[in-house]
């Protein structure tokens, strides 16, 4: 029959690394069936109990107290073990050996390693912001590996940082490599022209590892604390990463991942992410969008496909920072007015410009709230549908009968805030026998009442058809051209191409806005790496093996974690 | 100064091309400046008014009226362009020559040509229903593209159509591609291994296009009008037309398109396409899907794309129609656990799941409903983060120590409901320098649990890592294999893998639902195309064009569309 026996120390800090060492210590002593060595948290006890060896003394400690639970085969192998407890834990605290050369402050670590630009901390949470805000103090950026760090804490610490232009990556940031090497659990990973920003510990290691595998690299990856895109947080880290990434000219392609993200914070942060100037493949797991790809921006489910995406889009030859040309329109000109004869077509390009233009109005919108209060009269960026039931009765659909449609063109093509129109031209059997014929003259006349007026008038046409369709598809390709306007044969494309030309009409009547951000110095993320460790003595040691700089120092909580003393010597400090 | 003169001719009917052209001749008559020839509905109204010729007299005409407006020079032109009318309508009646042929009723069209599969109704949308109850009647497929049909009409069509075996496109359906054969609007498409469904005009015309200017070809192209999706008509001519593709052989590659859907029936019209053995590109628009592929399904989120994803796929190697082999499971045996130290690994497996199995419970669960009451006991299917806060206080993380890992494990090993366990190993800098030396034998000992108990215990390692990382990440998978797991570096893969395996246990343990649908015969879709069209002529013309058989029906709605004789003509057959 096993027996167990306990030890409760009250108020004693031993970082996490001495505990599972005892616990392995003693589970190795003769006699001694299994061990826990766990502080007294609500958690911890459960999984004592999953053990069975929740002993009624282990069920009173509290959360600051270290509880040494030991199974054993009887009484005496029970006490033997316990009584080794100070010479297990001794033994593993001088294995170290160096301890001397161990700063006891983070303003000697700093005089020691002057070139450290980042600090590591991966102390207990509680004391993690206090340790962050003295790093802050002397300049450094911050990664911190902590968790159990409060959100107001989180906020402030990242509000300091952004207004010193320095980072706080975390709380409870698992992961990071900056130019090459890896902060708290990283991979080792090619360098290459992927940047990526997160707000994801394992979910980065595995982008990371996954463009690794595929053959690409990366330039840096940054963590940001799993909380980083909740609204209260509003992504400061995130943002400084994005702005960092897409001034550095050797980050070709960003990848930016997140956590269930807050939809606005999100939204937010994809408005920023479209001037990049360069794609950005965006992966908020669960953040469903109704478009694969806006411009730079690229939309990926899963962390494998956000790294297939990145490393294909390494070698695009797309021009991603061009901006329209849209000097040729006239003062005032900045609407679209779109006629389809397609329902369908014309809702895809409802759909499309969600991504490009606050509001469209429709006789069939996606929104009620857009509705056209009158179907023949446009209001500001209106696309219509000439093949609603409401036209139909008694007249032929607007693919056979061009009436409608081209009384209309004429109406928009004089309205002077009309800068757009974009209609849809389909072929096949059923339709016109030949619709280039009435369109283009129409297409002509209305260019020519605008020129007419000192305006441009850019007129789109989608024409929806094959080689094979009886209409004769290149021919009713040239009429329309010849007539002025511009052909796409992807509804999509048209769509897309509209919506940029619009939204850039829109960002040029929109006053200048400052740009308030602090940045980061992207130098500083070229250095070799020099970094101050506090806390978890594996991150120092990782550093070490990659060849970089670190100083590892002896930290312990204030009064040795004992929190009633600490606090008068707090207020001691104080007078 | 123009002057407008107006005659309303109440209770006749004319088919829409003769008011088109009527309004096209009257145009054209010396000194007419512009003509409006309309139904009076109110829509139609205000399309006068936009073009200034709503005289008062228009304004009172009801929607049965037929309202003939003329804007001329002066009084002389406008009232000789109006006596013309007569003669204009009677000679563009008489230019088809052929009218002897024409049968007056559709029991004597089919007489005329019994091979006829098919009836094209495009008449009026208030005659449109009878119309295609009687072509049910005499058994053909109904090609509906008369809009301004009621739903209840659609609902009782539709459903008397399934119980047949036969098909209802529409109402309002703009388009089909029977065999290469086009109906209504249709392009002219090469044939191929690509078959579509679609509950959109336009977009399928635009998804058609698409594939052939990429190469591909189609099988058939079945529209089953806008509103089949909507929950009250539940997708029964998609169910129908679904069917059809996964059986026909020929076909290859499976789109379903559809204007906005009820999510509850996209839903599942999914999961039917999910047991089509085939690939399935599903593009409804604005449905938004938080992953991009499930098995044999490929979500697009525009036309283009739709048709690119066909395309491709049509070459795909991949075989869609194999099961995961379940038999080495002992009964009893059907639940996941999974013991994450990545807190995102563990979320992407949570998010990919949710498209395999119903509930999967965990302590950082999607939704808060499917929380863990206690972390520490597994419910069903469980997945859980060990490197949450709550496991983390005063104890290292998951990914440097196994402890918890591995105790978890062999709790989880015993259980005879757990069929498979999955859980991730990370490598990297600050991780366990050695961690499979640990769990390895962890994961043998499980399996060997199960194993004595004459169950097959499953577990899957996802080894998260580089070629360059510090553990020597084939090592540590050698091990891993050794002791009996299976390996996946991918997260997503083994999501996937595990998303198939349990999905085929949690069905072999469902009882069988018998299929009562009444099929429809592929075989009449092979057939040389041959219809009667009831309405426009235009789509008579068309198939006569693609060398197609068809008799087009003189068709006249009762009492020259006076509603009032109707009803009393109707009265009287009653009796």
């Amino acid at each position: 029959m096993a027996i167990l026996k306990v030890e409760i120390r009250t108020g004693a800090y031993y970082d996490s690394v001495i505990l599972m060492q005892l616990q392995r210590s003693l589970a190795e002593q003769p006699g001694v069936i299994d061990a826990g060595v766990v502080m007294g948290t609500d958690a911890n006890k459960d999984v004592l109990a999953q053990s069975e060896m929740l002993v009624p003394e282990a069920q009173q400690a509290n959360p600051d107290d270290l509880v040494i639970v030991v199974k054993a085969d009887d009484e005496a192998a029970a006490q033997a073990a316990l009584d080794k407890v100070d010479e297990l834990v001794s033994s593993r605290r001088s294995s170290g050996g160096d301890e001397d050369y161990r700063p006891h402050s983070m303003e000697t670590a700093a005089r020691m390693l002057p070139d450290a630009h980042w600090v590591l901390v991966s102390a207990p949470g509680r004391y993690a912001a206090g340790i962050s805000r003295q790093a802050l103090g002397l300049g450094k950026h911050v990664f911190l590996y902590s968790d159990n760090v409060s959100l107001e804490d989180e906020i402030s610490l990242k509000r300091e940082a952004a207004s010193k232009g320095l980072l706080v990556m975390g709380p409870d940031c698992g992961t990071a490599i900056v130019n090459g090497i890896g902060l708290g659990f990283a991979n080792k990973v090619r360098k290459g022209p992927i940047g990526l920003v997160a707000a994801s510990g394992t979910g980065m290691q595995q982008v990371c590892v996954r463009i690794h595998q595929m053959g690409g690299g990366l330039t840096h990856a940054l963590g940001t604390g799993g909380r980083d895109l909740t609204e209260a947080v509003n992504a400061i880290t995130a943002r400084q990463g994005l702005d960092l990434m897409a001034r550095d000219p050797d980050t070709k392609v960003i990848v930016l991942v997140s956590k269930p993200p807050s939809p606005k914070v999100a939204d937010e942060l994809v408005k920023a992410a479209r001037s990049a100037g360069k794609p950005v493949v965006v992966h908020f797991i669960g953040y469903a969008t109704a478009s694969r790809r806006v411009d730079n921006i690229f939309f990926a489910t899963t962390f494998d496909e956000a790294a297939e995406l990145a490393v294909s889009l390494v070698d695009s030859q797309e021009d991603f920072a061009s901006e329209p040309d849209i000097s040729k329109f006239a003062e005032g000109q900045r609407y679209l007015r779109g006629l389809f004869s397609g329902g369908t077509l014309q809702y895809e390009v409802l759909l499309i410009l969600k991504s490009y233009l606050p509001v469209v109005y429709s006789n069939a919108p996606l929104d009620k709230k857009n509705k056209l209060e009158d179907s023949l009269v446009s209001v500001e960026h209106t696309v219509i549908d000439l093949g609603e039931d409401e036209f139909t009765v008694g007249r032929l659909h607007p693919m056979m009968d061009n009436d409608l449609r081209i009384r209309r063109l004429e109406k928009e093509a004089e309205d002077p805030e009309v800068a757009v129109i974009l209609l849809d031209v389909v072929l096949g059997y059923g339709a016109h026998s030949d619709p280039a014929s009435e369109l283009a003259p129409a297409i002509a006349a209305g260019i020519k009442t605008a020129k007419e007026a000192g305006r441009h008038l850019e007129v789109i046409a989608i024409v929806s058809g094959t080689d094979e369709d009886p209409q004769d598809m290149d021919g009713q390709i040239k009429l329309l051209v010849e007539a002025g306007a511009k052909i796409e044969i992807s509804n999509d494309a048209a769509a897309r191409y509209v919506g940029r030309l619009l939204q850039a009409i829109e960002r040029s009547n929109e006053p200048p806005t400052e740009d308030k951000m602090q940045h980061v110095d992207l130098e500083t993320l070229k250095k070799p790496m020099a970094g101050i460790n506090v806390g978890l003595e594996a991150f120092a040691e990782a550093l070490i093996d990659q060849e970089s700089q670190v100083v590892h120092m002896d930290w312990k909580p204030v009064a040795g974690g004992n929190e009633k003393l600490a606090g008068i010597l707090e207020r001691m400090k104080g007078k």
